[in-house]
């Protein structure tokens, strides 16, 4: 039978000047910056779910992909995942993702769907030797089923707790079986639908438990990859608990999960919350928490989650910039949490699209490269700063002593400007 | 000289048939309700900014108010405060808050501010004396003046936080004085207009010390009050750090501050940073952070701080449901942190916004305190989390016996109906 | 075999005092409001598809609901309408509204697509027979099915539009034949994804010539109810045709359907487009286009179409005083475009939604009756504007001879307050 | 007395390469794009308002600025209009647009602002002689004294409508005499802060007459200028009438006057409007209302008016495409209604703002006329609609015809690819 993809070349690339549709213009994989090749720095995810297991499907309308994979047997998971290395190959990716309900068709039972998952695991790990390509990361899938309607992990059913326990066991354990690099936890129905029903106390005391016991599974089975957690605000529910990396921050400290747990933070949830994306990167890094990210954009126009592939460079150079200057991804990755547009219904879309977001990162990344080699803009910054080299002992003062100090001195503070569309200037000056 | 008030009757409580303009129909301030009177319940305060400092001017057009006090010297800063008293009296307001530039002109020099904050709270005193009203919250502004355009206590510029500094510890002075109920922080300019010249971790080291230092200044000079923070996302910067309330309780938590200072929780910022205003209440009530409440409305079609006067009885109902459930107000109250709109000039205006607003507070918590007594509301909810008295265990357990357990007693759970709408129904009995 | 719905009582007026939940609280259909019973007023619809066919799914999640006529055949659709006609007597719901795609499953070809069509009116016009139950009205389905996921009528493929022309057609007649009192055009895709590969020019002249086709038709055979556009800004399409009222407007304008089209004006997509619904209602009453309403509310704090079943009385207020002042309900009447939930599993669930939205709109009109009545609120308006009743000619003249006016007169206008809180007051007096 | 940009270099084009802040990188004012220089191509305005008038407050905080001219003196309008000749000379902007308030300080009564008009447009008048720089439009400000509060020519006082009557003649005869190219109207206040004292219908009635007095006052004078509505939703009232490009156009439709005025279409304007820039760009073109732009955008976060400096260039390459697929500017151009921020004091700050703009709007057009010259985008639009081409007879016919056709022919339509991806990769090469 002929494959999914068949006729479509492998992308290589050829530079700026290319008229090849099928060719990378910025991403050359084995291009070294700032030490390391793009390949090492970007570290591309294609995402199982967007890519090879949603329909097509919107609120207001149903399928129209038809893939020749799509039904509900082992065998088409398979030739499913036959399909997506295929992919995988063509696009030089070396990563993907996964949760389990992508990968293997939902069974009757607990135990089916984990020996499925069992089975369909072993089956990508065969496809995995011999080449390059690696699993960035697991997750289990505990907000389709209407077991999980009202949540996973804070579900007011203990019996849901209990399932979904035994769910991110096994994917974990399989995770580690593929050698992920990390394993993400999004908590999709962690929230709710109405306060009105709700108990928030102890639901955060149920999530805080769970997400301890998969801490300290991780560390009895010798996992060595990142825990991350990726927030959300909204949608599926009104309200998800893991709302931005701020609130995300704060229920980790609460369970003293701060060093245990990172973050992958996506640029859709980021602009949802009501932050830029490269607020959300810099307040992870800033607070020691930043893991890997989901490259993929949101409209500006709608306040649902479109999950579009990323075309803006200059809004990418400023997410990367984030990621360098916090010294690069370790476990984490970019992943494309991206799906084309219902209307893209060929397999050439599917290639093509992530063809241009991965050459928008690569020259966004590019850019944010030269721009931190070339200093200015850090440099700016700490100027404006630098008059607390001189009064380091200011923050270790006291209320009383300060008031006595600024009245002797007659402080009377000078504003000076914030420059703010210099640095703009500067900015486009790498683009 | 005649009031600015004269003419307007003292507001009295004559039930909800009257077709009196200047009485209160639902706020009857000797009400007793779950053990309490309203006064005690609500404890209203008026915002001395909003009712006497704006001037009615918006991004695009200047004053429209015309008010006998506005001006610069101190004689018309008693003028203003002794109007204002005039006002409390009509409105039978048990509670005033301020800034210091509310009450007293800007000086030339930060020792003009403060002998001027001191002469003016000594007035204000003198007006208290004999009254039953007193200071809900006393704070300092730290974000008009042209020297704290890049933040007060996050300043680039040092001798911006020592000038801050200096005003905090006088302002806290002040509000000791006055015996004031509470000391509210907000961060109008903390926070950052680009990230480009923005250090985050800096600048939130910056925050914590000064944050830190009032707690300690509060308890050297015995202050019994509460200290308060007031998240908002944003505006006037791009982005606060006081975001909401779960922001704000991270950060509290790294400074090991959770247990020192509670937050001043406002409808309106609520809604700005992406949430309901019974969210963050309930939220803070979960985290043990709830102190006072900002009761405005904003506009749900516009994305800015309207600072509206409230009139949606069943939305105050929940807000108040949620603070009795707290156990009501301890320290905190209701302050109207609100202004009439620019086109409502006359002294009437002022009152009677005030009087619609009472109203509306106090037909929302008396129906609040319906529901919260009938029980059947919190009854269903417990309902909802009952099997989980069956199974404390579960949140002592492991994943991997967890893992175990769900597939020997092959746990399949089964859903359950959230009844979102009986109960919405449930709640619109009690109005 | 038992039906859905047994053992749910008809549901009675019992009064504001009642604690039966299967009872009406405000809703007495033969209460006489301004001359007229409110049955007649409210003319109160329930909508085919949320309640009996959608599924309960949603972005992230599929079917939570388990109804006994969920299936593909005709025989599940009859199942279906039986089980329809028994909540429609449960509620003492006059109306109801259908897209074909509710009432028949979908055929293989546009020909059993029409036929299933007319069987299955058929069998409903047979329920209706000996009840008192009516269709508000019908409309085509032109947004699931894959066919039409760039468009019915603008789509780039003529096929498309005469699919789409052949099917209205249908559903035209169908209405006729069910007697309905309005036929509704809502154009879920009529709009795009991208504008790059969209002609906007183009699109809007197959949309109009479609419905002045739609026009034409509903005169050649003798239908007298109204032809209905709904409008709503995005969401299925990034954006929509029929943005708001406004826009709609320009368009009827433009192809001079001003008099023979009104719009159905819901709440949800009012607030998607940035305006309050009473905003709508004002408007498309002053344009002389309100026909009908869809009354379900959206959640304020997402951004996309919850279309949940309305609760805030007070808002529901001025959407109903804008209804009575425009002269009330003709043809068009008050739709439950609203699901419940998809937690809500249950029957019961499905009633008392239904039950609480029709006692919310019974108390918003009844309020907005008073306080149209009363009309205060009205002399308010009036006296605002009495200037113009001085100076007629004002609008008749140029702008040289107003120049010469103004100078000759010194005009320097005084502003006068708005009184808006006064006037809040005054409405929350009403409910 | 030295000038305030005293040792600011003039701005010359250097290249792409140059490190010179105080150069043009992209726009090369004389270089030749589709046949035009760039000059006449973008036809760039500074706004004296955002760069001379505003004092850097915000409704949190006062004035940042300290410009030398700042003041009410007839002698301080003429230092400013002197250094903003210098501004224009030292940036080799073309163009400059104004509002009466802008250059002119308020009298106290009607004839001595127009005799201070008189005055200042005499002075503006000489400074322009000599020199290349022109007048992109003029305009009334009716929005920020307090008379406005409720609207100009919508304002229930007729006073006030004779009052800016009498005013937009007076700023009519004098753009006319500066040779303006354009006249703009803004409707700040056209609109209402409350439904509830509000008679639309009356205020629909009231703009269409004022605006129709408006071009017939053009004819009369023989201006040869475009008369222009600036559509924006909402700030500073509550509800705009001028909503967005649809509702300005089912507007002018009403009174007949769609022929005579056209659109000044802002980009921040269409995002608070919840559309693209582009979409309102595309829609005024394909309605053949397109006049002039106001480049500069908003904050994505943010729910107001940031009025930030341009920088994103893959968006102005949109918009830029949309105004040369028009067929470019006639008397419209490209006007910064732009600020710098408030802690952008100094004035490098200002012209760098205006350098970094100009250039992205020369790398955005240059990008749009490569992708226009180039033909693909255009190309595969036109493919995707190339099915019309062989039924133009469709448009023509009626619903029964067409039902009959569909019929007979079994048509089924098959979906086709959108291919939006692509074509967004597409685009991308360009830049
Ligand atoms: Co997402
Ligand atoms: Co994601
Ligand atoms: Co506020
Ligand atoms: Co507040
Ligand atoms: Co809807
Ligand atoms: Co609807
Ligand atoms: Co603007
Ligand atoms: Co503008």
């Amino acid at each position: 039978m002929a494959g999914y993809f068949d006729g479509i070349p492998a992308i290589r690339y050829e530079g700026p000047e290319t008229d090849n549709e099928y060719a990378f213009r910025h991403y050359n994989p084995d291009e070294v910056v700032m030490g390391k090749t793009l390949r090492d720095h970007l570290r591309f995810s294609v995402a199982w779910w967007h890519s090879f297991a949603w329909p097509g499907g919107d609120p207001f309308g149903g399928q129209t992909f038809e893939r020749p994979w799509f039904g509900d047997t082992m065998e088409l998971a398979k030739l499913k995942a036959d399909e997506a290395f295929d992919m995988f190959r063509i696009l030089q990716a070396p990563f993907f993702c996964w949760h389990d309900a992508d990968i293997r068709p939902e069974g009757e039972t607990l135990a089916e769907n984990l020996s499925r998952l069992d089975e369909i695991i072993d089956h990508i790990g065969q496809r995995m030797e011999g080449t390059d390509i690696q699993c960035l990361w697991g997750t289990a899938n505990l907000f389709s089923h209407r077991r999980f309607m009202a949540g996973a992990a804070t579900n007011p059913d203990p019996e849901v707790f209990l399932f979904s326990a035994a769910t991110v066991k096994a994917c974990l354990d399989a995770t580690h079986k593929l050698k992920g690099a990390n394993y993400v936890l999004w908590g999709g129905r962690e929230g709710y639908e109405t306060l009105l029903n709700t108990d928030l106390k102890r639901e955060r005391q149920q999530a805080g438990r769970f997400l301890s016991m998969v801490v300290d599974y991780k560390h009895k089975i010798g996992f060595e990859g990142t825990i991350l957690i990726e927030p959300k605000p909204q949608e599926p529910t009104k309200h998800q608990y893991d709302y931005d990396v701020a609130t995300v921050y704060g229920f980790l400290k609460d369970f003293g999960l701060e060093n245990e747990v990172k973050l992958n933070v996506e640029q859709g949830h980021a602009i949802l919350a009501g932050h830029s994306f490269e607020h959300e990167l810099a307040l992870a890094a800033s607070l020691g928490v930043l893991g890997s990210i989901d490259m993929n954009k949101n409209d500006y126009q709608s306040g649902w989650d479109t999950d579009q592939f990323p075309t803006n460079v200059p809004e990418m150079m400023l997410a990367y910039y984030e990621v360098l200057k916090a010294g690069g991804f370790t476990t984490g990755g970019t992943n494309f949490d991206a799906k084309v547009r219902r209307q893209s219904l060929d397999p050439e879309d599917l290639i093509l699209a992530h063809v241009g977001a991965m050459d928008c990162c690569a020259a966004g990344l590019k850019a944010a490269a030269k721009m931190l080699e070339d200093g200015k803009l850090e440099q700016a910054r700490n100027e404006r700063y630098a008059g607390w080299d001189q009064v380091q002992d200011l923050l270790g003062s006291d209320l009383a002593t300060l008031h006595e100090r600024a009245l002797r001195d007659s402080v009377n503070p000078e504003p000076r400007s914030g420059r703010q569309e210099r640095l703009e200037n500067l900015v486009n000056r790498y683009l």
